[in-house]
């Protein structure tokens, strides 16, 4: 069903897929987001529970609120590079699109789904949290491939976000997502062009026994 | 980049992956298991940490120590439906291959990466472990595209799992993943065909805020 040409292409999606923080101001079309949503709830789940949650902003009060928390929330983070050579360089780095973004989608994880009725869960219950995280990375494939860029914000408090969405206690937040068209579209991460972090070598990540 | 060819069957091999747990005897060409150790270290991770660690299991004796713990895990979880309707359709779903996937694969997530430096996990630690789990899924659409199946075991004790595989202290465990060819192909989880969990209306999974 799939031929290398397939193939050879899916490895210049995942070689082309970025953590997008320079977003375009042209707002995604609805039939996009429709398809993205769709082609995130085919991702796999244990116990197919489909536990992912997503909460599309569309309140500016909302979105001012998230800004200020986030930002709040990094300059707390940059308070631990204090001291270090990293100090300024971490002061540089865009760390998220939240204003200019046409599209925030805030996915959270119901942590006591009726569906999958408890299958695979009984020792692992974050499976159901790394069930999101698949739907998630789905999304984010399925936006590459249509031009459209995501950015996964990590830097802030959960619990006060999931309070800002005024969403069930049951659910947990999994990712905050920048979603737009990307100014510019590069084939190494933004953190290795300025210097935080290269990729490693595989050698080192894999082991036997 | 991607037309819409490659966009259409993008969306086949999202409904085509599985969690496969009916495996041929078939070996895994050593070229395909480094195509996918490559094509999941190309997953996003925060702070571009890439704190997966991948464990490849050659040891007779320890698959068959973690085929002992996953069956009496088991048989502890098929007890929480006893006196259910469902206790029956639980017994009888297959649900792993560990004893005849010809490959076995532990995915441990390094929770104290020095790559990254920190950045993204001031507040959401967990974003390590979310990371992990983006190149699980990658790994698992890659091997999908080349006709091999991957099966995701849940039902273990991670702790107990990490000491088997003597792997140091900081490393938890995300995922055991079963690797090979699968007997049969089917568009629709097993557990749907098995009456255990149907696709839900995705209106149900998406809100706004």
């Amino acid at each position: 069903m799939f031929d290398s040409d397939f193939a050879d292409r899916f490895v210049q999606l995942l070689r082309w897929r970025r953590d997008v923080r320079h977003f375009a101001p042209d707002a995604v079309p609805e039939q996009d987001m429709h398809e993205l949503l769709t082609c995130a709830a085919l991702a796999p789940s244990v116990g197919n529970s489909q536990p992912w949650r997503f909460v599309r902003l569309r309140s500016v009060t909302v979105r001012d609120a998230l800004v200020a928390h986030v930002d709040e929330q990094n300059a707390l983070a940059a308070e631990r590079y204090q001291g270090q050579e990293r100090y300024e360089t971490y002061r540089k780095l865009k760390l998220h699109g939240l204003r200019e973004a046409p599209e925030l989608l805030a996915v959270f994880c119901d942590e006591k789904p009726e569906a999958g009725h408890g299958l695979g869960i009984a020792t692992m219950p974050e499976a159901l949290r790394y069930s999101c995280v698949t739907a998630i990375h789905t999304l984010w494939l399925t936006a590459r491939l249509r031009g459209i860029g995501v950015g996964w914000v990590s830097i802030l408090d959960p619990a006060a976000v999931r309070a800002m969405l005024d969403v069930p206690a049951d659910w947990s937040l999994i990712a905050l997502l920048c979603i737009g068209f990307p100014q510019d579209e590069f084939d190494t991460p933004e953190l290795e062009r300025q210097g935080w972090q290269l990729r490693e070598p595989l050698l080192d990540r894999v082991f036997e026994r």
